[in-house]
């Protein structure tokens, strides 16, 4: 089969690889029928993640047919078709029992990272009982390629942590997928403002088509200053922090309200300053989290239900072969107006 | 009458003032029988609180009587015995409606801070209805007065904010009066551990006798690895912080395992470095907070039940107007082992 | 002035009587310019409540403009544009204190209860303060009408009681006005499906157009197999009572899925069989409640953000010199095809 | 081997039965070393319990050593101690996933029921890794016995559900093992009172010994009154229910204050009347549940720190082979004395 490898920083192949086989009897073979590109494989491949090694298929998202199941799997059967969690949950440790799936004693973000992922014609997905979900009939099977990773990381970690109510104030800060996964999914609470700050204007303007009631460009440093304009000097009720340098984090940190929410989604590389001077005393409640992906049947029902549309998010397809061309457009995302790739595996 | 006033840093005088009188219908004028000196009064006695200015009474925390009540007191009358909270609250402004009282629009912490304090013969307490509490018949009035303050500061900031529960490993660092106060208030939870963190041999000593199970002297710098290893290299399921120096909270963020909670108690005069690097994929939660006091009601019934003994934390003794010799014992805190000291009004 | 008083069961009339004055400190005089009539007056004029004597004015919802405050209110000044809430609430007991101002052990529902209300050209308002909200200039002071009692009540006692969650299927078994406002305001959180349940085709029609998934007809008894058989035999995650009679009651218990609730708003003059035998192993969660109307400063803002559209149950205009007739269209609902009335105090 | 064998309703015998062998590559066999006698096993005796039929070894509590796993058991192996739950858990469906044991679609309480039970020399433990749990060195395993369904029971479902706080006043209805059991769990979170409630002197005193602040004997039918009594006409914060009658859930529902719950543990066999007349406007919360055990981890947690002492429930100790005696002695608990007994596996 073919599939997308990752042989040492800046270098990346789309190759011949042995389709994968059944090495426990938890596990199952999918057939990809649609995958995607994160932004993490974009930091993968500047070599940003030491756990990935030459020789490893990328991608942690996509949709699938069951191609084949061990012994143990009793959830799914050959021909089921399937979306891929990109958190493999054993099902069985204590965290799993507590669904903070993210850290699974056996598994966790293991696709693409440490065993082969899901740019491939078929996967190996260990635990397959508790790491799939069955795609109900009807459903549209690219759009749920959403649900592998971006949709419960705005969700889970921005608007869940959040703490999102009725009425709130929210600032999401990055227009980029993620952000504006969390923007689609706060809206499940229908609060009054959802602010978004970016540096692009293009995305601002998604932002809007998304649901956004205002938006702020961060280019010119003002964003504090304009979002505490835009909130009347009050501040929000929730910050949630989608991209992931010290600079945006502190956007988050000085706009919250007493009382607050800061919800941190982004993946940091360095420190952050907090100013705890200041916000000792504002009794407010930070969060960090690795998506658990324990809301896919919950965004299912809502996609089924007609208040999540994940498609809104799909800017580019692809047939899978194209994947190398595929990778260039999603890392020139600005450039390109790109949201979410879809890889169509033929 | 005669009050303990601030006169710019490090000058203070027990000296002669006008008795306070009612100044709005809301008003009430307590007689102090006894008070208490808080860490934060050294603090403005070193000038480090800009809010508080020359010529004013310090001191927000006590137990006294009432001497009189405005036309708009409903709750209490002349010659009830009450306990004083350390923060003033309206009870009408949105904050106060959700119970944030710290952030009361019209009140707050500003006994001893923007109006006189409770280290006086009398004080003038506004919104007396919903900041003062009355003290049941038969109670040790000595005792409430660690629940001006103290107590609800441990309780509610580092023991609710971090949602201590049965079976928890919980590691508090900072053994004094705050430290003490989150320690005597967990044990409501029934955690499995506490491990109390301090560089003071005789603080880890009393902790041993308030209830933790394990001590760690952190003046070697080795208070990270002792507490790992004490935890089976697992770490704490809460960290509670209540020293409020980078170091102390460096503790708190290097020792919480994934899912679990820091509360900051600690008052912090500058900003901590957070290793989101390293916590963004934690699923932590970190609160902050200034305390409610909404939680007097329910510790007044924890002493009476005798699940919680404040006197515990009471170690020195003065009258009133001995109280310039308090504040120099309260000061040596750790030479002459005081934890807090009782003023009492004759 | 005029008022509409109650004179024993079935005898009212709209008459002459003095304008109220203020008695205490911490009242108002509110001059209505819009009130309503509630389903408890109408139970009221029956002779069901017998709190509610011969001479007293009825109403408990309204808006209207500040004519006069005692010396104690420092939230409202004269001229000042309110809502008034269906519950007074001292602000300064145990309960108010919780929020629960239902329970204030110096208010609650007395408002054309046990004091004189809102269906009059005055009303006195005790604790002003904690009683009453400011009206957001530019705001559909008509639609408010709607925020004294009935949203509150459908949001607080069945939507945020029944704990109701992003894709969920929610059943809400009566259509009248309380039913239609948990309908309005359950759809804040995005449930995949609300059914609702009632006998009046109309207010099955009218239920569609507020956002309803599916209605079912009880009439003929069949309401349990209907819901069960639109559920594919699962049951609902959330049932919500909004009739006050076994039979519905009946309902909402036999379609809960284990581990759902069933959150009871509907006003009940008799007992229920509560079917333990089957329900005690279903994890489910029961909820009773009167409004505490603690939700009047969230529900302006999603009014304010267009999420909420309060007037969508204004069927009926009258000026406030045609009460007597609007009490007989009110009464008259289901043929008058009456959800709420407003009348108008010129 | 041997084994206690339903044969219709009172008809058991301890006799020789095939030793079980793994059918699913999930099972495990373990060879019990204690196991325990359960109210509902005398239920089943009396043929109450349908679903038993003829040939069904009873019993759903236990420890023992895992004596073989199937090839898709990762958690166990031969030789480990184990701690059996009295709930199976596929750990893989829906409601698993959210921790709802009780309601797993493949499990459930199953063991002693449709499949053979631990009253035995050796038990078939379907899904293993995830209804089984490892018993830490040098615990005393006789005690962990209770771990297996009472405590959970009476924590989960009692205390849990029920939401007891720091200086909250409790009654628990019922001071048979499950009543006892929620009364030890309460504890660990400091309630002010504990009231307990029962026909027998006998058991009202062990309560006393348990923890309990204050006793009730309702035998002549005055609970109701004697609780409004010693709660000063307050009632209660939190009932629990823990018989099964109309009766005693009537107590609960009569001495709940406003804004409390009711948490019903007892297994009932008819409807009770629930009096929504009164309860309607008593923002009241009102659970039930079939024990899930997701608390074993927890409580083994507060087993091993000292803050339960399960031990205080066994009364008698007999070995397995004496079993028939045994429940003749545990079905004359209130003659005996008895609480618990523990059969040893010799």
């Amino acid at each position: 089969m073919k599939a997308l490898v990752y042989h040492g920083p800046n270098n990346r192949a789309y190759e011949e690889k042995h389709k994968p086989k059944i090495q426990e009897s938890t596990d199952a073979i999918v057939k990809i029928t649609k995958t995607t590109i994160c932004g993490t494989d974009l930091h993968i491949m500047k070599g940003d993640v030491p756990t990935v090694t030459d020789g490893r298929t990328l991608g942690h998202e996509g949709v699938g047919i069951i191609d084949e199941v061990g012994e143990g799997v009793s959830n799914f059967k050959k021909g089921d078709p399937v979306l891929i969690s990109c958190i493999t949950a054993c099902g069985k440790c204590d965290n799993c029992k507590k669904q903070m799936y993210s850290h699974c004693e056996n598994g966790g973000w293991i696709l693409g990272n440490t065993i082969d992922g899901t740019q491939a014609e078929y996967v190996r997905i260990p635990h397959a009982d508790t790491s799939l979900y069955h795609i109900p009939e009807g459903a549209d099977e690219e759009a749920l390629v959403m649900l592998s990773d971006i949709l419960p990381t705005g969700f889970e970690v921005g608007v869940l942590n959040g703490k999102v109510k009725p009425g709130d104030v929210v600032a999401i800060v990055g227009a980029g997928p993620i952000g504006l996964a969390a923007l689609l999914t706060a809206q499940f609470y229908s609060p009054a403002e959802i602010i978004m700050v970016d540096l692009d204007d293009n995305r601002l303007e998604v932002s809007k088509e998304f649901g956004a009631t205002k938006t702020v460009n961060s280019s010119h440093g003002k964003a504090i200053e304009k979002i505490m304009k835009l909130t009347e000097k009050k501040g929000v009720d929730v910050s949630i922090e989608a991209v992931g340098v010290p600079a945006t984090f502190d956007i988050c940190q000085e706009i919250v309200k007493a009382g607050g929410h800061i919800a941190n989604v982004g993946v940091h590389g360095k420190s952050v300053e907090l100013k705890l001077e200041k916000l000792w005393v504002q009794n407010i409640t930070m969060t960090t989290g690795l998506v658990d992906t324990y809301t896919i049947p919950m965004l299912m029902k809502t996609v089924g239900s007609g208040k999540l549309e994940p498609e809104q998010l799909i800017t580019h397809h692809f047939k899978l072969s194209e994947i190398m061309e595929a990778y260039d457009t999603f890392g020139n995302a600005s450039k390109e107006k790109a949201l979410k790739v879809i890889l169509e595996n033929e």
